[in-house]
Order: C-alpha cells, then sequence, then structure tokens
C-alpha cells in the first residue's frame, strides 16, 4: 500500500486535524471542463466511463487543472440499473432515460444482482487505471447513487421534478418496492466492494433524491438501505452519505455510523451543526454561486469556511457542478478555500 | 358585512377553539376536476381569469364538488408581471412562458406598479362575483405570489428545476435585482389591496421557490418583501405564508406577524411546532400521496391530523394538488380530515 502524498480529506474523515480545510466538488470531473468537452465529441457517455484510459484521463482532469484535494471515479450512478439488466441512455444535457421502466413485478423479478460483477467488469481495470494516472497525490472516491434514488430512475424512467410515477409505484406497490430496493441494494454493495477491491480510498454514497420523501416515507424507502450499505462498507473504507434536500434525516443518517454527511446549501452551518454534534460534515455552496461574478464566488466561500471552521469539515458544492460553470469560478473556490486560515 | 357560515378557517386563524380541522387544499380550484377539464377547452386561461362568472364557477366548484372548508379565488400568481407590463402566457401542462424575461437595468425600469389597479381591474368584478356566488356558506381566500417567486418567473422566462438564471441575475446585479422586487412589492400590495376591497377574507402568500435559496440568500431575497407585505395586509385580514421548502425561515417567517404559517410535507409536526411554538401551521400532506390507493390516502391524512392535532392547525397539501389526482382521492382526503376527532 503507497501513501497519499495529500491526504487531507481522509485525515478529515479519520477526525484527525489538519493544517487546513480539504476541499473536492460533486461532478468535478467532466460537464465544465473545456477538455472534457473535447472529449465529448468523440466517445459516447458510457465509452468514456468503460475505458480505463478515457475514464482516468477525466478522472485526474480536476486534481492537475482545478487544484482539487480528492478525485471522484468518473462514471455515473445509473450503472447500478445497467448491473441489474436494465436498459439505460444518457442523453447530453438531458440525462439518464430508461427505454422500459420498471412497473410490474415480473419486470423486479427479473433483475438479477448476481450479474453484478460481470456487467460491471470494468470498474476493476477503470478504478486500477485511474490509480496508477493519480500517482498517489490525492485519494480516490468511489461512489454509488442510494437505493431510493435508483428506484426514482427505474420507475419513472427519467429525470423528474417530482418523481410523481416513481412515488406512487411504492404507495400502490410497498412490498414490490421493498424488493426492488433490496436488489438495488445487493448490486450497489457488490459494486462498492469492486471499487474498493480495485482501490478506492472511500465511498460517497449519493441519495440525489431523499429530500423529496416526506420524513416517514425517508424511514421507508430510502434509510434502511442506506443503512445496510453503510454496515457493509464503513469497515473496509470510510463512507460520505450525501442526501439532498435530506435535513430532516441527518440525526438518522449519522445514526448509520457512515464518517460523514454532505449538505445542501438550504441547512446552515450552525444548524446542521446542532442537529449532529461532532460527525463530519461536508458542504455547502449553492452551486449557482459559481455562476456568479468571481467576487461573489470568493466572498461566499470564505462566509462558508468561516462558519464551518477547520476540522470535521470537508469544503464542496451542496450539488453536482453546473455544466454552465465557468472554469475560473471553479478555481476561485477552490484557491478560496486551499487559503483559508481561521 | 354579512357572517360566513363555515367559519373554520377563520376562527383558526384567530386561534380561536374550533370543533374541528379546517381543510382546504392548495391549486383546488381547476386542474384535476373534471367539470374545470371542460371548460378549459372553451376559453384560456386567461379568460377563465379575467371572467367573472367563469371565476365564480371554478371558484365555487371544490366547495360544493369536494366538500373543502374554504374558497381560493381562481388565478395565478403570474398576474403581478403582467400588472407590471410583462407579457406572460400559460401554456396548458407546461405553465407560464414570458417571452422577453427581464435580464437588463432598462426592462426594470420600464416595469410601472402604478398601472396595477388598470391591467388588474377586472380583480374586483370577479372577486365580487366570486363571493357572490358563494353565499357565505365559507371564507374566500385571496392570494399572490411572493416577490421572490415572481422574480423567479419573470428572470428565467419559464419554469426550471432550479432557477439559475433567476439566481445569476441577482448575484450580478444585486442593486437591479433589490429595484425589481421593490415593485412586484407594491404591485403586490395594490393587488391585494384590491382583493381585500371586493371581499376575501384572509390572504396566502406563494413563496413556492424560496426554497431554493440559502438562508442567507433568503435573508436577502425573500424574507424583507414577505415582510413588507404582511405588514401591509395583515392588519386587514389575516395572511397565511407558505414557503415550499423554506422550513430553515419558519421562525423568520412567523416574525413577520403572519396568522398562519404554510408547511410543505418534508418537515414533521413535531419539528415544525418546535421552531414556531403556538404558531397556527397550515398542510402538509406529499400530494403525491393522492395519486395512490383510497386507502393509503386516508391513513397517511389520519397520521397527518393526529400529530398536528386540532386547534391552531389547518389541514392541506404540502404544495399544489396534482392534475392527474383522482377526483374521489382528493374527496377522500378532505372527509377524512373533517370526521377525524382527537
Amino acid at each position: 500500500m503507497n501513501l497519499i502524498k495529500n491526504d487531507l480529506l481522509l485525515r478529515t474523515l479519520r477526525k484527525e486535524k489538519t493544517e487546513r480545510i480539504p476541499v473536492w466538488f460533486m461532478r468535478q470531473a467532466g460537464r465544465y471542463l473545456p477538455d472534457y468537452i473535447k472529449l465529448r465529441e468523440k466517445y459516447s457517455f458510457f465509452e468514456r466511463v468503460r475505458n480505463p484510459q478515457l475514464a482516468a484521463e477525466i478522472t485526474v482532469m480536476p486534481v492537475k487543472q482545478v487544484g482539487v484535494d480528492a478525485a471522484i471515479l468518473f462514471s455515473d450512478i445509473l450503472v447500478i440499473a445497467q448491473a441489474l439488466g436494465v436498459d439505460v441512455e444518457i442523453l447530453e444535457g438531458k440525462g439518464p432515460v430508461i427505454a422500459d421502466p420498471i412497473r410490474t413485478k415480473e419486470q423486479v423479478e427479473k433483475l438479477d444482482p448476481a450479474n453484478t460483477a460481470e456487467v460491471l467488469s470494468y470498474a476493476l481495470p477503470t478504478t486500477k487505471a485511474v490509480k496508477d494516472a493519480l500517482e498517489n497525490e490525492v485519494p480516490l472516491i468511489g461512489f454509488c447513487g442510494s437505493p431510493w434514488t435508483l428506484l426514482c430512475y427505474m420507475v419513472e424512467g427519467k429525470g423528474s421534478k417530482d418523481f410523481a410515477k416513481a412515488k406512487q409505484f411504492c404507495y400502490q406497490h410497498p412490498d414490490l418496492a421493498a424488493k426492488l430496493l433490496d436488489k438495488i441494494t445487493e448490486a450497489s454493495i457488490i459494486y462498492l466492494n469492486m471499487q474498493i477491491q480495485a482501490g478506492v480510498d472511500t465511498i460517497q454514497i449519493f441519495d440525489s433524491w431523499g429530500g423529496l420523501l416526506s420524513p416517514s416515507d425517508y424511514r421507508k424507502f430510502s434509510l434502511p438501505y442506506l443503512d445496510k450499505i453503510v454496515k457493509a462498507i464503513q469497515p473496509k473504507v470510510p463512507v460520505i452519505l450525501f442526501a439532498k434536500g435530506g435535513w430532516f434525516a441527518l440525526a438518522e443518517l449519522q445514526a448509520t455510523g457512515a464518517s460523514a454527511l454532505g449538505l445542501d446549501w438550504t441547512i446552515e452551518p450552525s444548524v446542521a451543526k446542532k442537529m449532529t454534534g461532532s460527525a463530519v460534515l461536508q458542504g455547502n455552496l449553492d452551486p449557482i454561486v459559481l455562476l456568479g461574478p468571481a467576487k461573489n464566488v470568493e466572498q461566499e466561500t470564505i462566509t462558508m469556511v468561516k462558519n464551518f471552521g477547520v476540522g470535521n469539515y470537508i469544503a464542496n458544492l451542496g450539488h453536482g457542478v453546473l455544466p454552465q460553470t465557468p472554469f475560473d469560478n471553479a478555481k476561485t473556490f477552490v484557491e478560496t478555500v486551499k487559503n483559508f486560515r481561521m
């Protein structure tokens, strides 16, 4: 095992003292990066994900060009739907499309987590290629989506502002929903173990649509499955749980034993600290701030890090970086955090 | 002044004792009602809003057919953009479209709140026609959107999941945003006073996109303008403030002096009560529950009213009723509340 030169993120996840705040941001690999946009013209989305050299090149880009303190594997949460046997397309600027969404008992029964290792076999060589390309400069974050968020896409068939069809499915067929969530959970654990085997240093789980649920539905359809994944993974590498809009579940997410909790921008640092005590927190600048003037990016970033403080804190955005983000603003965000001292 | 026969809502807003919980729901007039859908085929959206007989017929429909304890004027929050001189179209199933969104100093300067009374002059005869049609059975709720929510549409030009252009405008031109918000506030107060003059019994202000802001941005771009409207209106009729996703601002919204606070479904009754003490609360069933099986509608409604309890509470959904809601489920929701006793 090689030691990682800049291990600020890992030390923060272990609640060790650090000289400054580590910084990375969600969706940092791709989207807004001019060099990525060039690659996009030559290769389809899943070509980029599955080709070890391309995936490595894209994953390392923000480390080299923007100076973040961690890399995150270039991939997509929807690969778990593919692992289960569902056809997924990612349309540029439109997001995922599933031509044949899951709505029936027969469809749920056909899904088979046992194929995960085979369908996602590219994860081993791509992750290893990424680790090689990183040359132990910074840690590598692996990831998956939460079972609830995967169900949202698999049942709805595409992105949605309210995922009404997905929720309706859960209300109409709670047993079937549970079966589907179990299968997604099983595939996710297999996939995360593959990433760990190939060398990722930590895992983030994205519950992107957790905040669409009421607290009681969250306890039914999201939390138990996250808990199962954390219990399987946390003994191996630290887990970061990010539930967008999930302020109401922070204490319960913390109780899973995860190393850190991600926050979106609708919760103030002081409120999040009050809710979670000594938890390691990650977040939470509104990604739209990065579309505004550089001066504002700097000011808002300083306000954020001041309010969180050094220690038990990882600077990040409150959701994925937007494709229309000016490259220089992403850099200003990172540099402002790196230059900050209490 | 005629006494209203069923004044449960008004007594609850005055914190008086009531024998049972009053119930109505956001967007109850229109959308999911079969008789409304028939009218939609004959008249355009703004024909329906501006014609006193049509507006009265639509407003009264849910009172007669679903049995709610209050009527809410059939209209749209975008009329304030029209009052200021902006062309707005409402496309069926797509929402509002503004062909020429507000982006420049010149555009903001051209907007004139002084024309509000003239442009929205139909509000007087329509509101009076509604009051006549209601025959003092239940109270009539007037409404407007929050200045922030209006800015969202006026700058973005249409609905959006993140209103990135609107927020970007605020970050780039905070002074211009303040000017625009001032003008929207002024027009809103004129319009609400017209509604009060014509006989509405209470006002709800919809801050539909307040929850997209960080708490500090909310204090900049939404709260001060809501506060100004509440201070102008609350002395005349009780005001209900509903900020979707605005859990983080509940205490500050309460401090405006508004009579009641609306809640979406992501906050538990006990948490909302803790945050607001003795405030009158309104909400908060996930509207998607009404798409599910009737048994589930009944169960979830009972859980909700049990948790809020009788007194200082108005039963409602956590956002507008969805167009695809089965009529019978809307009725089950209302009847379940009406039959509930502690």
